[in-house]
């Protein structure tokens, strides 16, 4: 039977795909400075053994004659997902993918130096390489998948997510948020002047901190028998779904900023250990994709940590761990605070949408040829200066320089930050609708019941429905920027 | 050039190796509980492929050639050893493998179990199993190896060494020490009516046992960008020489088992940070075999670890870490306390040796036949009331069921561990007859000078020649029980 072929594949896929997890999170944790070099060696030989593994003709007969078989709907499910794997690993020449790679290698790491030095010029030539090389890729994606050149790079992503329904809310949610971001500072500067802000300010040790953070997992819901936290210098989730590694880094000056990281990477940590175990060496039992990944994330950071209930029962165990006694009211206005910023990856949940719709907007231009690579700093900061009043034309490097993702190539990656927020706002809807403010459990430290909710809707699906089916079919409805316009209303608007 | 196809598979191979070694040492530090399974599943799958890879048909026609090809005589050698490492793999057949494979681990279980029930009678079926196999795996190994059945299973720990060369060594050192323990102990005794022991009992924590640990550590040559130390279960140095990982236990009550473990596992670790690089992806540039892997090992512990002239300079070291102010002669009587006892890991370097023995004997006599499984109980016993006075007839649990190697197969490994032994009293006479005795050095806290010894004339030459050809090219004579002889009477005898 051809089915036990590709779940044999599966198995041997899966062993690589292990060791790569442990490999890169022990990397990042527990490597040796001097280890790096044989290990990028031993990683880039396992990563070739499995693309060849992954994309040996044979296969496409295999999954052929499956389809053909007389199969369960999960396994049935599960052909559909090694084709869909298939097609997007052998859609580009095997001559094609090494020149992509060298090319972006280089480019990062130029950038790495150069953005440091705030060195457009420089960098363009090499940033100009890359785009150019993404423009041929996603016509070859687009050719072998039927899509429009972009869709064919967020596929890789986010299967099933199209540019022609995503524009429209992201189109929706820049209207509301133009008028939205004034007054959001509004309201909070209103707030200020009543109550001046109280410094969080104090030393805490990274041990204490460790501490908290690992009695908030366990109580929203991370399985300590299935995965660990440990320190890295940028926070990543890791790992397999059966031993999930999750890290944060610490300031000792001040905690919110691990604590928060820490919820984060929980959220991404309980998608991961909750998926269907015995779907684990088949592409369907893969969480579905970033965007629903990123809801994952920020359903726990945002909708459960930052929500005021959540600190009426937070803020005893703060104080029992750092030994401080703040009030509801010393800790929203630093939950809650909003900044207009140039920089992505510090900005809060208000702002953040404008900087993943402006790269959105530039990268469809760029792969669609309309805009070139030279033009993108004055595309940046007119669209900037329009959505956020910020200029960035003296500042490339905190501008179209401050992202990995383009000097590697990584376009139709954004519109997934921003789709996760969308999604765990529209998540945390529904939920509501069905079972009610969870308020008064989270007050008392249950988290119960919107992770039986998340395990049902979400994590038990893994890869079993495409992107825009999956939240239809765990909301009742398409993706509506609403439920996030609402959401940003209740916490940030004026009452 | 069939020399760059070997070249290739190396790192082929290398990076499998390196997935195993760093997968292995995670589990055993930092793998969460419920990851055993999935982890178990992925190491055998790689494994699987490494062997799958090492054993293609191919291979043998690339050496073949590659003998004949205009080589340099590092390549040359490389070859060699490529040669060696297909051979060990591929005399075996993989039905036979797989079968055997399938009896160790029965009987490792049940040998799990049974130890801690005392329970020979039901353990002895398994072993006998796993014996029956061992006597058809060494007559296939010497067939193919041209080798004694013995040698043929001693050849893939200690290429070279022959139970001719070993057993008349080993019966001049049993001969020894059968006259040597009695007056050990004796001295010892006197020494205690005169100034009995102080005991080193007190509370330490493990933060400071560790950092004492890692001073020590680096003092003696580890070298932190190239491997870190870690707690596990049981004490082991694994990763790869890039990132060596060593581990050590820890107990609050006393520090000496803690940092004598870490001395241990810091002795393997130099070997494998000072192996040649240039040669890391080649079998040539692997450790020669565990006898020459566990002088090293031994050197660190016992000819320095043990020796007084360290103690000068680590005492200070111990106190300010500890907090505690011995004298030399409160710490000395613990570090040379000898005691005749039922268990080999637990024995002292004066009695070890005839543990090792009494199983060196039995196993050559279990692998020609002359000794049946069953027969195991009353052999075991009668040596060891001739060796060390002591009966084991009630409790095969700390008699022939104490050890893992037995159950698992690995007949012909227990010899390396006094070999080792007597290796590294071997190199540390030579090295004294070349430079002098180290004790000023020491007592000074360097330990360059035998470091730069054991790097030229050991860890350089990685498998370079066979285990003896190493030991007389680095110490100008073959195996000589002498020098471990005159070891013991200079340390343990009457003065």
């Amino acid at each position: 039977m051809s089915f036990h072929k590709l779940d044999d594949l599966g198995r041997r896929l899966e062993a690589l795909s292990h060791a790569l997890a442990i490999l890169g999170a022990d990397e990042a944790t527990h490597m040796a400075v001097g280890g790096g070099e044989a290990r990028a060696e031993a990683m880039a030989s396992l990563a070739g053994m499995q693309h060849r593994q992954a994309t040996a003709p044979e296969i496409a007969d295999w999954i052929s004659a499956a389809e053909a078989e007389d199969l369960s709907d999960d396994q049935r499910a599960a052909v559909r997902e090694f084709r869909r794997q298939y097609t997007n690993l052998t859609c580009l020449p095997a001559e094609f993918v090494e020149k992509q790679t060298r090319v972006r290698m280089r480019c990062e790491q130029l950038w790495r130096d150069l953005r440091a030095k705030n060195d457009w010029p420089n960098f363009l030539p090499a940033l100009d390489g890359v785009i150019a090389l993404v423009r041929e890729e996603a016509a070859m994606r687009a050719d072998a998948l039927k899509l429009d050149p972009y869709d064919a790079l967020m596929e890789q992503y986010d299967p099933g997510n199209r540019a022609a329904d995503i524009a429209p809310v992201f189109d929706e949610l820049k209207t509301f948020l133009r008028g939205f971001v004034p007054e959001a500072l509004a309201v909070q500067e209103e707030r200020l002047v009543k109550r001046p802000l109280k410094p969080l300010s104090g030393v805490y040790s990274v041990e204490r901190q460790r501490e908290l953070g690992l009695a908030v997992m366990a109580a929203v819901g991370f399985d300590f028998t299935h995965g660990s936290l440990a320190v890295s210098h940028h926070p990543f989730c890791g790992g397999v779904p059966t031993d999930v590694r999750i890290t944060t880094r610490y300031r000792t000056t001040e905690f919110l900023s691990a604590l928060m990281g820490v919820l984060h990477e929980t959220g991404h940590a309980l998608y991961e250990q909750n998926l269907p175990a015995e779907w684990a060496h088949w592409p369907l039992g893969k969480a579905r994709g970033m965007a629903v990944h990123e809801s994952q994330s920020l359903f726990v950071e945002k909708q459960i940590g930052r929500n005021p209930a959540f600190w009426v029962w937070a803020l005893p165990l703060v104080d029992k761990h750092l030994g401080e006694d703040w009030s509801i009211d010393d800790i929203l206005p630093h939950v809650h605070h909003v900044e207009r910023g140039l920089i992505r990856v510090d900005a809060d949940e208000v702002t953040y949408p404008l900087h993943v719709i402006l790269r959105f907007e530039l990268e469809r231009e760029l792969v669609a040829g309309t805009l070139s690579t030279a033009d993108i700093p004055e595309a940046w900061n007119a669209r900037m200066e329009d959505y956020l009043g910020l200029s960035t034309l003296d500042l490339p490097a905190d501008g179209p320089m401050q992202d990995v993702h383009w000097p590697s190539g990584a376009l139709g990656y954004f519109p997934s930050y921003t789709l996760g927020a969308m999604m765990a706002a529209q998540q945390w809807a529904a939920f509501e609708q069905e079972a009610g403010d969870p308020a008064a459990d989270f007050a008392a430290g249950r988290f119960d019941a919107v992770n039986d909710w998340r395990r049902e809707k979400i994590w038990s699906q893994a890869s079993r429905w495409s992107t825009p089916d999956l939240i239809e079919k765990a909301t009742g409805e398409p993706l509506n920027a609403a439920h996030f316009m609402a959401h940003l209303k209740a916490r940030y608007g004026r009452q």
